[in-house]
């Protein structure tokens, strides 16, 4: 019998950090999908289970927010629990607790079932009502939900790449981790030594595939926030808006 | 007490998968990494430890083969130990073993320790006499020898990035497993589809830093090999050899 908050314990080795002996943010988001992932799998609503009925959750947005970010050798607990389940959309947050035992970090993240033939959303209360008992909106997520995020519509392209084997996911699409490091690259290494990102949220819009070139847009929105688009030519695949705090 | 020999168990979640639901090459190279990393960790001659000395462990070469790969929400020990120390140069070795017992996969690897100051290798024997006690030559490791990769003359350039804050280590430099996902991106979804890979080597010959363009040259050397390059302008950062066998 499975709880509803599932808790799984993580161990952050050199190897993984950042230039800075860090936790990039890339892999604060892989522990994300992990944990999201097992619990799922653990109550009977994984990928395992729902793609029998060609069914995949399917991130649609992620908000993250930390206050400390864990270093090399770390030891790193996530948990992660059903906020909310509404008719096309479920809601799952996250909470990091270093080895004091201390909430690091927090993350909100929006989820849609998709029928893998049609391409369109599924009703969720109607396919699996069951998944209903497993939300918990009363435990606190100090996060605010992910909201809309504009268009990067005033930025520069800094940043191109082609699709390639090692961004594709098992669904056949670019991976949602991938979205996460290609969107960070468009800043400069400098900008990580002095500054700490604080919030970083991001929409999926479409889905990338093999071989297709994509542009990163850049938009600085105050002094230390940016929108940063990712593009196939016009058309918008996913936006993030990131908030640094300065630290030296 | 440690044994010699250090075994490691990991699960494989769907998020991880390539398109075919298998665990692509690079994670299996960040699990060979995670291996050496808690094997050293824990015998005393880890990251933490050596970097007191101003000293690194940097991977030179390493040559993976595989019979099976590892699917989705299946469960993999790595098992690693010390296979040779000489001079300049330690050897590991690993064994991937699946859940019924049986190994699918061996590697084997040659790790220099480099001066962080001097950026020079460092005898070994003179720094560490210990390191000795942990050689088991006798392991079996069924993995030829990392070889000189010859450079990719012919080959046509099939692949350029710059390289971002996500390719970056914490030694500052180009991450290794990040060369093998460029390398890899140089050839398309259908190869994959059609082929796996049974033995992949590479070299790694100097280090790569923030903000250099790099390219990627492709020279096939017969019908299932090719040689990958990559190149800082006509400099050689590393070299691998891909073994495709076809599967359909």
């Amino acid at each position: 019998m499975h709880t509803n908050v599932g808790s799984y314990p993580f161990h952050i080795a050199s190897y993984m950090c950042d230039f800075q002996g860090r936790a990039p943010l890339p892999l604060l988001g892989s522990l994300i999908l992990h944990a999201a992932s097992r619990h799922a799998h653990e109550r009977g609503f994984g990928y395992d289970h729902i793609s029998r009925d060609k069914i995949a959750w399917v991130l649609s947005r992620l908000a993250i927010e930390w206050t400390d970010y864990p270093g090399r050798d770390e030891a790193l607990t996530i948990e992660t629990w059903v906020g909310e389940v509404a008719r096309f959309y479920t809601q799952r947050c996250f909470r990091f607790v270093n080895a004091e035992g201390r909430a690091i970090g927090h993350a909100r993240s929006v989820w849609a079932a998709l029928d893998m033939c049609s391409r369109r959303p599924v009703n969720i209360s109607e396919w699996r009502p069951d998944l209903a008992a497993y939300a918990c909106g009363e435990i606190e997520c100090p996060v605010a939900r992910p909201a809309r995020i504009p268009a990067a519509e005033a930025g520069d392209v800094s940043r191109e790449y082609t699709v390639g084997y090692s961004d594709i996911d098992i669904n056949g699409h670019l991976n949602s981790v991938k979205y996460i490091e290609h969107t960070l690259d468009v800043f400069d290494l400098a900008v990580f030594r002095e500054n700490v990102i604080r919030r970083f949220e991001i929409t999926y819009l479409a889905e990338g595939h093999f071989g297709e070139a994509l542009a990163l847009r850049r938009q600085p929105v105050s002094e230390n926030e940016y929108i940063v688009e990712t593009l196939r030519g016009e058309e918008s695949l996913c936006r993030s808006r990131i908030s640094w705090e300065r630290v030296r």
